[in-house]
């Protein structure tokens, strides 16, 4: 029964040992995306085959790959292939007569034995009988090669860097967390959603957001623009944050979220920030305290890094950051990442009590921390890493006037020297922020007010509630007045979180810069394909 | 064991029968987003709250959901409750006393007893003993009413709109279909990718793509442009598709796929186009013909309306579109697409067939069809209606000259009047194209040949070759370079399909124009929100 759930039926008796032995946990990640059914003999990708250990020799079988390299022997050529489903190539003995084309960076079909191995590295090996190289390579120029490359001459050529082995790895884990994400929300009975790109707002105010227009035709003038407010009658823009769509959705179907590409036009250049990447925001309502969303921001990580432990994406990324020049922070280091986030439980603290904190270590610091202030990054790296204790740290009820418009003001806590809004920032260690949420104020008086002292920009008609619904929104510029109607019938006290998936996910894998997991990324001045 | 792995285990037995009612197939629509767990209590949703039948009152039941009418009895309201998660709402008795701000459009938290109805309407109903309006409305000027109320007015207020009982369904489907398709990949070992949005060319030539800057700060200089290249150093445009940048993936991956927002700045005003909207595309490595990609693509729709076919979402479907001004197409219209989209082997025919079927009835047509021209949509309306029998048509192999320059060059074949490609538009009744695929050309000669005779702007030290990997990608204007060197280091024969996943939608829900599907359209002109 159990076989059959895994969709196992049909593999002989033999292979469950090692199946028992991978099948550590029955989550989603492992069951489905696990890449361990083999349809015999055809279509097996190089991860499948090399967990295929037949005792006695098997014929027919096809290989698909791209020649890593190539070693001489006698009458022979060792032939390390590899198709990005695994780190490990496959070893294929092929006869010298047959290796014509078989160079490195060839796309290759081999078909042949898969016979126990005299070596050690690999258990099986291919003896192929048949060669077809399907796209060939010349090796001198192919910008590929084994020895190693830097990650920043590997960035110059986005469109070839996904063949090495660790963006194949990065890739797969990317896969594989968005599919175990899908799974979590869709059990939780979230809806996922599709929130626009093209915004009419530039919400947390003009100047790093990107507009748009429609392109000249090159051979009529060039480079020159028409205007920007030709195509949809006034400006737009791309979107930095999908959340105030997604409150107008979660006001229709209850909790929702979505993974959505985000865009910020900052000038940044640093490991941390990209002018595109993949944001995931959920937004929940009828719901009464802070505590509901950061419960939901905890489970969902730990749900997703517990489901991905047992993967064998995940064993090979603990075995790749074990290597000298991995590209990887070491394995310890991303050991230590992977079971923070597993670990239940992660503190919470208020932004006044880290003040505290951080004044009794003020001599550590460059920047005096003082209440009112945002956090400095050394700031957040010394309580990500003092207060977790290995753990991630939510950071609760920041001062009013350093966050968004759009938070709930907090009860006034007689702790605190001044007005807070039920907000969080989650820190994790090294990397600090990583997700931030907050309840939404609600209330439409209250939202007005916040709106004025924040100075958002919203044409005065509108604050005075004298436009209802739909008339002529889409004339009015950098308009919020939807926003604000969201309040005007039937807004119940809700929240939400938003993460930057593309920046976990380079925590988890323990890569450099977020530039490294972004098969093709942009930012100041470099957008390359 | 299978109510176990059903998630069910906790599930008192008499509330077996109405699960073995809808449980009719194990898919995985069905079994994670059928919406049909109940834990007891608190944070039900009102169709779960719908579903649950007991033989005795319960106690303590609490609701959330917005209010969509009230009806006033002697001593009692009857309040009619939705909260997105169902098309039929729930009904709640509550003591005229506890009524105050039970108005239309309210956001409401009922506490009562579950208990069965004397009405025909519902099994059973909620007796209210506690009230809270969380957010009031004034139903006065709440633009959403219960009464009829055309597509084109709600649609002038897209914030609003996903409210009505319908749009709330839609956005159910949209979710539901995505979770199946991202577990039908998993499953099927694809690597689901995301491909950028900003890209360095606009493919499909000039002119109708969107261009971007970053938004000069308002207060400066209006509504002024910075120059385009300023940012990224060159022009950069929103994505037409995906599909170029998945080749790159699939390369170092093998098979790919990508749920992804693409931009069109078409000024057209049609039903079925929008500005933006989502491509499902997928490309696979290592394939010999295109029947395997008309098999995926036939696989992977059969597979998700099989799937959805046995979730509660979509019988609502069936049961709204019966009722008169559903907003949908008539019933048995969109039960004939869901069984067409069901059913096994669809036909298969080429172009050069397609023109000698259409010349046979050339009567019927205002414009005749010829070879070498395309299709037009009378054309298509014909094949997908004469051809399919109410399946979906594959119309393959369309002249050389009005397709796509990446197209694979077919073998030459005897029956057609020119050269060809290995292509394919896939064809629906009344709806026509919903995706299309084909083989790429994978060769290298082959592939600057095309470019050349399609005029695809490429600058001609890249077409010689002289420029290799990386270097200076990112000043080279509409490069295309980086495609063109894909196709020097192992490129194996390869090819994929996208699918317009909102027209997919559009044409299950049988909603009347795309616009209705997404829930915050962009199109010509038109940008609300």
């Amino acid at each position: 029964m159990r076989r059959a759930a895994l969709g196992l039926a049909a593999w002989p008796a033999r292979r469950s040992a090692a199946i028992a032995r991978v099948s550590r946990c029955n989550s989603y990640a492992n069951r489905v995306i696990g890449r361990r059914c083999i349809s015999h003999h055809t279509n097996q990708s190089i991860a499948q085959l090399l967990q295929w250990k037949p005792a006695e020799k098997a014929d027919d079988v096809v290989v698909n790959g791209y020649v890593r390299s190539v070693r001489s022997m006698k009458a022979h050529r060792f032939v390390s292939l590899g198709d990005g489903s695994s780190l490990a190539p496959l070893q294929a003995l092929v006869h010298t007569d047959q290796a014509q084309g078989l160079a490195v960076g060839a796309a290759v079909r081999l078909t042949g034995s898969w016979v126990a191995s005299p070596g050690n590295s690999q258990s099986h090996e291919l003896h192929a009988s048949k060669v077809e190289v399907l796209g060939p390579s010349d090796p001198k120029t192919f910008p590929i090669q084994k020895k190693y490359q830097t990650p920043e001459y590997l960035r110059t050529m986005p469109h070839l860097r996904p063949r090495t082995p660790l963006q194949g790895l990065l890739l797969r884990l990317r896969s594989d967390a968005i599919a175990t994400l899908t799974h979590f929300f869709a059990s939780q009975r979230f809806t996922q959603t599709h929130p626009p790109i093209i915004t009419s707002s530039d919400c947390e105010g003009a100047g790093e957001v990107f507009t748009l227009a429609p392109a000249t035709k090159p051979d009529r003038s060039g480079s020159k623009s028409v205007p920007e407010d030709s195509f949809f009658r006034s400006k737009k823009y791309l979107t930095v944050s999908t959340q105030l769509h997604l409150e107008a959705l979660a006001q229709a179907v209850g909790n929702v979220w979505t993974l959505s590409p985000v865009f910020r036009a900052e000038q940044s250049d640093t490991s941390r920030h990209l002018s595109e990447f993949y944001m995931l925001e959920a937004e929940m309502s009828f719901v009464d305290n802070l505590e509901t969303v950061m419960d939901l921001t905890e489970n969902m990580l730990r749900s997703l890094s517990t489901s991905l432990f047992a993967t064998t994406t995940i064993q090979e990324l603990f075995s790749r950051s074990a290597q000298i020049g991995s590209g990887l922070a070491p394995a310890d280091e991303v050991k230590r990442r992977w079971e923070g986030l597993m670990q239940p439980s992660w503190p919470r603290i208020t932004y006044t009590e880290a003040i505290r904190l951080l004044q009794q270590k003020a001599e550590l610091f460059t920047l005096k921390p003082t209440w009112g202030a945002g956090l400095q990054s050394e700031h957040e790296k010394f309580l990500a890493e003092h207060v977790g204790g290995g753990k991630p740290v939510f950071v609760t009820n920041y001062p009013r006037d350093i966050k968004a418009f759009y938070m709930l003001e907090a009860q006034s806590d007689p702790q605190s020297p001044g007005a807070t809004v039920e907000c969080f920032d989650l820190l994790v260690p090294e990397l600090c922020e990583i997700a931030g949420g907050s309840m939404r104020e609600h209330r439409l008086p209250h939202l007005l007010d916040a709106m004025r002292r924040h100075g958002v920009v919203t044409p005065a008609s509108q604050m005075a509630g004298e436009i209802i619904a739909g008339q002529d929104s889409h004339d009015s510029g950098s308009n919020l007045g939807w926003y604000v109607d969201l309040r005007r019938w039937g807004c119940p006290p809700h929240g939400g979180f938003g993460l930057g998936f593309d920046r976990l996910l380079s925590y988890m894998a323990g890569v450099q810069t977020v530039r490294d997991i972004v098969a093709f990324p942009r930012w100041y001045g470099r957008c390359d394909c």
